[in-house]
């Protein structure tokens, strides 16, 4: 089987189908770069944001968890340097009257002449760059002009800065500790695209790791490593994924050091599509942040933002290692690394090799043919599966063709109810990867699932 | 012990002190009626959330899940009636300069003399009620004069409606099914407070069930008694909550029929609390939208939203039933219902008896002293422990003050690691609330506590 079958369209396509994403607004005519999350895109979501903080809060002590506004107090981006640095440098074309970053003009195309690139020919007369600041803006209060402007926090990080003190306090942690936080960042970029890879409205896992100043070089080390292996662990192939230094010159105001994990991506298009080919992009970023943010808080409010040794009597403001992540570029990752295509029986396979903690359905019951109390034997084993592990019915149509719909979300086993089911309580458990299939006893069923969720797992993709 | 110790500042000063809630942005002065959770309030929340969508997607066949964007085509609230109707009536007054709701004004303080309401004193000179928009408004596209006017939803609700078509495409269901969605909204209010039953940024818990029009006073019904048995199955006491019909001129346009389950909150200050008191508001409506939201987003947007029966021929646009709760109130009340108060030894203690499901912590594990190996165990045990349920590991202070730490966040149950426990693997399991100690076999106190989890579970207040 060849290695790489995945093409972006194929998800795409498959997305749309089979419920897992839906164009924003769709009715109206959408709305650009912006994506709903249809019923398994919602549950392969919550799975990767469970496993987030499975790994933050139930594999180690030393984190706990935040859930801050959105709308935060406009002095946080002050501070953060948001209002004044956020910028993307843009500029205009005079003649077709689109608008392009400056910094990535070779990946635009000219709206009069769509093969070239804005500024590469005559057709493009370019304004200078002008800064725009990719904060959205709104007003808080009920009269616009009376209201005070606020803005759609552009990351979850400096909620967590905010709430410092109030963790020294009641958790009774000390460096090194963690505060990790799942949710909505929004970015008014110009440039989106590549499915639910760069939304305006987007989720983030964020984790902001305070340490003393000395041991920043050893914890920024520590969670590249523990993050590197969250991927592979949940299935994503390890030729898929590297690790990018920042060069001196990328690294933000605020960090002495970032890395970036990169997954190989394959190309939107087909046709653009080279031998081997793909684009390596950003996953997540792990920082050292240094003390910038919890000085320049200090700076701005006047609330002393260190932590003080009660036993010693040191005083420090700590470093922080941050690893963000993306929950949608996750998602979509672990989507792309899935997909496959074999062949049974002469017939092509569309399958979602998807880790099972991963998997939207853990379970498909489906009676051979309806009738024989088939399915009122089905209804049994399903209800009771379906609380313990999240599973699904089907009896519509063909049994082939209901197998091919569960590979397509993912499900990695379909229990099968027959007329031996009736006869002796047992049931076939059929695997989706192996395509196996094992006679269990309904009261083992249960149990033999969790067992096989616990198992550790490796993507049957490496081996092809 | 009183029935009904629990007042608001009570349930406000402990969620500040262990972690539940603080205000949002305090160190810049905070951000009116904004609130962040903190590491206890996101897990009891979270809990809050799983019970929500297990009630939905795991103890029934009929409904899917949904996660809209938050901000969604401008044209959504055209045809939903937001644009045009969701507005609050405000007036100003000329003499002190605040601004009232036209329809609350009993309510408010004049800012002359605080102690009457605005307009009952020559103090206050009202303006002629106007009325303002509650919805947030944005810009998209990088540049304000340039770009596009949207709003950020004041309801999950539209979401569904938006993608009604989507999912009678792939999820191959057929009315009466139902979609559910739980995310972020914002109302541009004037009037917030009561810590977080009533802020501007708020996380719903939303379902729109889909039924052929002269089905839905019967889904109306089921859905009532659905939800209010999942309250008081989940802790709520029974006479706490109540059930109360909209009268026909409070019912909003698109609605025949609407119900608010109701929680009897405690009045928020003390000197106001009268005998026997308390204040019944909105914890969730369940409201018969009948099949103007699908007619509406049909007429605006072109696309024929209906169902068409394949077999019988047979089309109509479906009326919805919508059970819309708010996650932050339903947290509230969970955590207002079960504070209590007692006496253990002549001392007064604080207890949070939640729910075991909801619980932030299900389990702490404590070393009775911090020597002779008992620390090292009972780091076993809690490693064990943490992964499956979600536990903490406690060796500071005396072993009643840690109990009472953990007596205040609601953990159900405490594992004490005492000497004993170093000669034959047993520990003893502490009951918050029956303050009963049991010895337990430290091989099987995963599966004994999972048991106790699943266990039906009644609040011992109803017996005090």
């Amino acid at each position: 089987m060849p290695a790489d079958v995945v093409t972006m369209e194929k998800v795409v396509s498959l997305c749309k189908r089979r419920g897992f994403v839906f164009p924003s607004s769709e009715i109206y005519g959408g709305l650009g770069s912006s994506y709903d999350y249809g019923h398994y895109g919602v549950l392969l979501k919550n799975h990767v944001k469970d496993q987030w903080w499975r790994a933050m809060l139930r594999e180690r002590d030393d984190i706990v968890a935040l859930d801050s506004a959105i709308i935060q107090h406009p002095e946080t981006w002050v501070a953060s340097g948001h209002l004044a640095g956020f910028t993307d440098p843009l500029v205009d074309c005079r003649a077709c009257k689109l608008r392009f970053r400056a910094d990535q003009l070779e990946e635009g195309h000219c709206g009069r002449k769509p093969s070239q690139p804005p500024g590469s020919t005559d057709a493009c007369e370019l304004t200078e760059a002008r800064d725009f600041n990719l904060m959205f803006q709104t007003t808080i209060g009920p009269v616009k002009d009376e209201g005070a402007t606020v803005y759609l926090r552009p990351e979850t990080a400096q909620g967590i800065f905010l709430n410092f003190k109030n963790y020294l306090q009641f958790s009774r942690k000390k460096p090194p500790f963690g505060i990790a936080q799942v949710g909505k960042s929004f970015r008014n970029e110009i440039t989106t695209g590549n499915f639910v890879f760069r939304m305006r409205e987007f989720e983030q896992m964020e984790m902001e790791y305070f340490v003393a100043p000395n041991q920043a070089p050893h914890w920024f080390e520590h969670w590249l490593a523990q993050r590197m292996n969250w991927y592979t662990r949940l299935g994503i192939r390890p030729d898929h994924l590297r690790l990018r230094a920042h060069e001196p010159e990328e690294l933000s105001h605020y960090s002495s050091a970032t890395s970036d994990i990169e997954y190989r991506f394959p190309p939107p298009a087909t046709p653009a599509r080279e031998a081997g080919g793909g684009r390596w992009s950003e996953l997540e970023g792990i920082a050292n942040r240094g003390d910038f943010d919890l000085k320049s808080h200090t700076e701005r409010s006047g609330q002393k933002l260190e932590y003080v040794d009660t036993a010693s009597g040191e005083r420090y403001v700590p470093y922080v290692i941050e690893p963000a992540a993306g929950a949608d570029r996750a998602a979509l990752a672990f989507l792309l690394d899935a997909y496959d295509e074999d062949e049974i029986g002469g017939e092509r396979r569309t399958v979602l090799r998807l880790h099972p903690l991963l998997a939207p359905v853990k379970v498909a019951v489906l009676p051979l043919v309806r009738k024989d109390g088939q399915p009122k034997l089905a209804h049994e084993v399903h209800h009771a599966l379906r609380e313990r592990l999240g599973a699904e019915y089907d009896e519509g149509g063909a049994i082939g063709r209901r197998y091919r719909r569960q590979d397509e979300i993912g499900t990695p086993w379909a229990v099968t109810i027959d007329h031996e089911s009736l006869e002796n309580r047992t049931v076939t458990v059929r695997d989706r990867d192996s395509l196996a299939q094992q006679r269990i006893a309904i009261d083992e069923l249960g149990d033999e699932l969790e067992r096989r969720l616990r198992e550790p797992w490796r993507s049957p993709k490496l081996s092809g």
